[in-house]
């Protein structure tokens, strides 16, 4: 196996072009047949490609929330409605707790600044998006060696919905992990959940994985069950969207079903996220918003008298989580708080 | 909730058209789109039929095995190619062992034949496999009262791919029991996992329960955990493609993983089969072939560097079924044998 890290895409970024900050983006809706660049400098576009998941993985979400307001700030600031904005950006998608961190991070920054020009503000927003895609990276790498030092040889790691790269800036959570054991030779395979509906995982983590040349094999998501039963995944890895006080994750549905899996088959679950991602004003995971998407997305033609059911999301409770590593280290998710 | 029984549809027949017999078959891969009934006096269309999901379904594969013997009698009998062609037909899938139970029901008819005329093997096979067909739907009428008394009134129903009508001559075996169930006005909702990749859930359950007027919700695989965490599902029925003597059930890719599901969240399991699914030469289930299908069905346009796992099957040890229900009564996995 050849790594080829230097192929691992960002999924976005906040640069300049000219006096301008673009936001350039993959739109990840059309991958895995095209890999797309778009650039917009209009933080309505941005909004909408974060609605529409074009832009996704709560990671991303944070610098996209924060790369919005900054678009809005240099296109048309008018402090009267920061507010509003603000709002609208950080509830385009109510359960990555990630996205309205990414929007307070950029208004704690604006009023740090006392009556800047609008240029000022727009050019202390771009800043601070470059520090938080930094921060991104580097957390992502910390993760990584936190995590990778938890497989063993010859890993064979299941993961579910997509935490790669493609989830975040650059590098990955629940796949930084996997990127830092395969750079010690550590990973024999990994087995990516297609992750229905919307398909993350056959789309977009099989995709980066094959790109970089980690030895990959897509199931379906009801065939992880068959695979542990035959001893076949060593660890279960996965990203998360919101981590209450107590541990409790919320991440993509189907990732509370690995982990009972996982636990009936005495595997390792480990959840690797940023710090960003815990909610301290949530207890419990039962007070975590599950978004509800459209039927369409599981039934493309509708069938008359038939019901859907399309959660984006469900919560795995801490006691099914065998540890969570974050930037700072790895820990049980029922101390993971008071750390 | 106004059911309409008198809609649900025969999945095939063996049926006279003059002179002839002609098998007629529902093609299940044009569904929920398009109902097309096929008809076809050739063997090796049904064989084709078979081997291309067409014609699927434990049960339904046993009455297409006879029946295409029978076509091949009709067609071009000539007895020293009947080992060849009945093995022919009966390895045209591997898993469900109706299919071979078939073939082999309607080689012992032969056998009771002595020297028969074409005409006289072809008129007793075609009796015979009218005799398949009503013992199919009484078997499923049987299975019906039997399991309907396993269920509280109120039930909420979790299933796992197709054993309706339409993996059946006609009535189903897990929607059998729905049916009957409904019938007395037990069942509030079923809850189809979409079944990947072939989507017999999404595309014959979800259809057959609305089109009868049983209420519906379609989930994707992923989204069943979910449900049991909420107590959205008060039992799981499904069907099988071949019993081991201990109980342990081969069924469709992702019963194992229900099964696990439901254990761990205290809900009963059921399996509903014939008899003839019981594979008295098998000790356990670890004896069972797996039929391994393309990959192609899991992914249309191939990831360069991304291999795909796709067994068609998995295999639910007994422990983990609380009950399988046959036309003769309700069992233990352990004691099903031994009746």
């Amino acid at each position: 196996m050849e790594l080829h890290l230097e192929r691992l895409p960002k999924s976005l970024e906040l640069a300049r072009k000219g006096d301008n900050a673009v936001l350039r983006y993959i739109d990840e809706r059309l991958l895995p047949g095209e890999l797309r660049i778009d650039e917009t400098d209009d933080w309505k576009v941005a909004v909408e490609a974060v609605k529409t998941l074009a832009i996704r993985g709560a990671p991303a979400l944070g610098i996209a929330g924060a790369a919005a307001l900054t678009l809005w700030v240099q296109q048309a600031c008018n402090s009267d409605d920061l507010a509003r904005i603000a709002e609208e950006i950080a509830s385009a998608r109510p359960t990555a707790v990630n996205l309205r961190w990414g929007v307070e991070r950029a208004l704690t920054r604006l009023k740090e600044l006392s009556c800047p020009s609008m240029e000022m503000a727009a050019s202390a927003l771009f800043d601070l998006v470059q520090a938080m895609q930094d921060e991104d990276e580097r957390a992502n790498r910390a993760m990584g060696a936190h995590g990778a030092a938890l497989l063993e040889q010859g890993a064979k790691v299941l993961t579910h919905c997509n935490a790669g790269s493609l989830a975040t800036y650059y590098y990955g959570t629940a796949l930084g992990v996997v990127y830092a054991a395969a750079e010690q030779g550590k990973i024999a395979r990994v087995y990516a959940d297609e992750t229905r509906p919307v398909g993350q995982g056959a789309r977009m983590t099989a995709w980066e994985l094959a790109r970089v040349g980690v030895p990959v094999t897509l199931i379906c998501d009801n065939m992880a069950a068959s695979l542990m039963a035959q001893g076949k995944v060593d660890a279960v890895i996965v990203g998360a969207d919101r981590i209450a006080r107590n541990g409790d994750t919320a991440n993509k549905i189907g990732t509370y079903g690995v982990a009972v899996l996982a636990q009936a088959h005495g595997i390792p679950f480990y959840v690797a996220a940023p710090t960003s991602t815990i909610d301290s004003n949530l207890e419990n995971g039962s007070q975590i918003i599950i978004e509800q998407r459209s039927a369409q997305e599981v039934l493309r033609d509708p069938i008359e008298g038939v019901d859907v059911y399309n959660p984006a999301f469900d919560v795995t409770p801490a006691r099914l989580i065998t540890r969570i590593i974050t930037e700072n280290g790895v820990y049980e998710p029922q101390s993971l708080f008071a750390s």
